[in-house]
């Protein structure tokens, strides 16, 4: 694996190799005493964030520290984009300088994998990966989510998830449909019609194998009776331009996840978010805070699924080498 | 110790641990050729700074990284506050991505006791050090003046020192007063009426044992003429509605530091201002520069006290063995 | 070596020293998996930019860390100044707070030699290294260029190199004139008579040896057609008052590296360009990314030239010895 930058080029296999390297990994630091691992020393990783976000750069930031990467972070504010350079000499640049990998978030659809077609070919090819382009894709949120749900649910296969609210601009409702749906899962968007994209019904796993399905409803209520987890994507404001949107409170009222709703759930059904949360909005404040809702464990998976991400990609795995190499690795000093 | 939140938490058994252990990372470093101690490897800090601030962030951040921590810098200008990301939420994110601390600074007084009790308590509590919240309080702001205060005076107990200028919206003021006050300090407010706190002859540590007083002036020139330190406070131009300050030609007449004033110190008396400087205005140029102005010596020992504050909270002390743990250990492959 | 200041300091010798030293890091960086040398461990450097720069402060992050310094960036925006501080201040902070080194960049000339006489005098004195200062110079990026270009063209004396833009703003064509004429490069500069500088002539590296040349033409045809090698300069819009300057489509007709020109050249001719390019602008774009021109070949020499400055600056060589110490250096841990 060459690059991360869509999950529709990967299969419920590659998919799987992530989500346990990202579970060994878990396993390991949880372990060991000082959280550091000598995995990708001498490795430079660039963040390139043309959108800003806490958590998805400080936690790739994090992966990248915790296996001993020097991690050097641009954001569009300062970079050489004020100055009129494009895109590809920023990345090319980023790669002459000694980038071993690019973790890159974009407002255009398909940025990331201009950006590997550009600097990640031949034998001096290095890594991208796709930190959010647009509405397109945000792989490793789609994967930190499938980790956490397998950690709850046990398996994924059988699975039903109800991805709630604005479909239209989620890269991460894309990426989910397209990693659930390839490991058996049945998922079911529910958004007010304009927020819905075309062709959502396709949003499905293209590689063979894929044996979940995607449906679209227009009642939360009578979704989430069957479902094992429910989905809260955040309201994203800023991506509209306005019209299309029902009002706060209408939309609260009809999409919002309600204390009401969390009761009508099975006993078993977790809540998901990929934050930041809009407390009142999509999720009640104390819908954000029960013991179903497993926000904050998405977040600690997140980590985990970056620093596979970055392990898989820079080092590599082959089989039951993949594991004595990477998260149970233990060498030299760090020892 | 878990926390470092506000001064007046501690008595002067612990102000004076924190003290001698910031004395003993300035021993060890000057002592050794390579300024790294293994001591905080695997651990990571991360700054969240909500307001703008040059030395005190870089200062937490050497002092981190001089102890090999991990550290990973958050402002609010990139940060998801922007999408409505609440501060609770905000910190449960960071310590689900796997902070051992939070430095934070926050225009909100309280802001840093808050974040400590959402994210502080329990078994999977992580510690939190409050790098200013609003005009409330700057703990190792005040850490560093004593150290400092202590390394030219020799004591502190007995000492006279006398704080100048806008009291009134000061964290560095208060948490001054409620540490030198434990040490038996007397402490002398000089500021115009408008730049006085309501309340403020009580900023005397709460602790037992506390023989410090406070005492308010408007007289500069007869207060500063028994002080051991004068200590000048930045003007706050950016926390002033307006109104209630004086003018800039009379502030500085009435309320500056000049050279006429040095001049009217005892011998030995120092001058502090914990920076950034506006020269001319709460001080003199010269002065600034003077021999007794001891300024560089507390950005030095800043750096000391926020070391031996991150060591404290995230390793602790126990007594004599505090000593081997912490700034005089030279474990592994650091010795 | 104690700063860099500026090519004028330098003569053939000093500047072949750098350019020895950088290729040294090149090739101990070529042959070993792990990118990451013990040289500057326990070293604290700090970035001081006034001004934005993808490449210059990441170059010299990447460049510092490979060294294992640690990196502390600090960009005016988030800086005391705001509040008011002077840059003698802040300078004296940073070295308060424990940097060995300061890499700074600001718009006003002279901005790095003022800085170095407040913190880089006596016992205490640290290092500073200009990163550009307004239209006066950029040491490190002629020292790159200079690197690229002896890499290609095997040896600079006697070669002839053309400069051609906005000499008039160009920090760049300052540096570069005064080290290529130090190593017997003749210099044409080709820009419209607007944004020439005065005394351009005269930039000619003052020190004893130096017999390279300088010469003007306002013929970009006539001078290209003998030229070793091309710089193009970035057309400073940031830098305009306005005026002065052609329209955008008669500068890319009379100062563009257009196809056609390109195929004018000598052979063996090569293209340098600062970055970053406006293609279209000063260059074409298919000019860009031909194989004469070596841009990228810059971006890498760029990091090299960066450690050797840092290394000669912090660590110091003195001659055969330096090549232990060095690049060449394995030591401790990194073995």
């Amino acid at each position: 694996m060459k690059h991360l930058l869509s999950i529709a080029d990967l299969d419920a296999a590659g998919i799987t190799l992530l989500m346990d390297e990202a579970d060994r990994f878990a396993d390991s630091l949880r372990d060991r005493e000082v959280k550091k691992l000598p995995t990708l020393r001498g490795r430079t990783v660039f963040t390139l964030f043309y959108e800003n976000s806490t958590r998805t750069r400080s936690s790739f930031e994090t992966a990248g520290k915790w296996m001993s990467a020097d991690v050097i972070n641009i954001s569009a504010s300062s970079s050489s984009v004020k100055k009129g350079e494009s895109l590809k000499d920023t990345a090319l640049t980023l790669r002459a300088i000694g980038a071993d990998a690019i973790i890159m978030r974009h407002p255009s659809s398909g940025a990331a994998r201009q950006v590997a077609n550009w600097v990640g070919q031949g034998s001096d090819g290095i890594s991208v990966l796709n930190a959010g382009d647009g509405s397109h894709e945000h792989p490793t949120q789609a994967l930190l989510d499938a980790v956490t749900l397998r950690n709850r649910l046990g398996t994924l296969d059988g699975a039903h998830v109800v991805i709630v609210g604005d479909i239209l601009h989620s890269r991460v409702a894309r990426s989910n449909a397209l990693l659930l749906t390839a490991l058996g899962v049945d998922v079911t968007f529910v958004a007010p019609r304009t927020l819905l994209a075309p062709g959502i019904e396709h949003w499905v796993n293209p590689h063979p194998g894929s044996t979940g399905t995607v449906r679209i409803s227009h009642d939360m209520d009578e979704a989430i009776a069957t479902a094992d987890a429910v989905m809260m994507l955040r309201v994203q404001a800023e991506r509209m331009d306005g019209g299309f949107f029902p009002s706060h409170r209408e939309y609260a009222t009809r999409y919002g996840l309600s204390a009401a709703r969390l009761e009508s759930l099975k006993d078993d059904a977790i809540v998901l978010h990929p934050g930041p949360m809009l407390r009142g909005m999509e999720i009640n404040d104390a819908v954000a805070d029960a013991p179903q809702t497993v926000v904050l464990d998405q977040v600690t998976a997140g980590v985990h699924v970056r620093m596979a991400a970055l392990f898989t990609l820079l080092v590599g795995t082959d089989g039951g080498d993949g594991d004595t190499v990477g998260a149970g690795a233990t060498a030299g000093e760090n020892r």
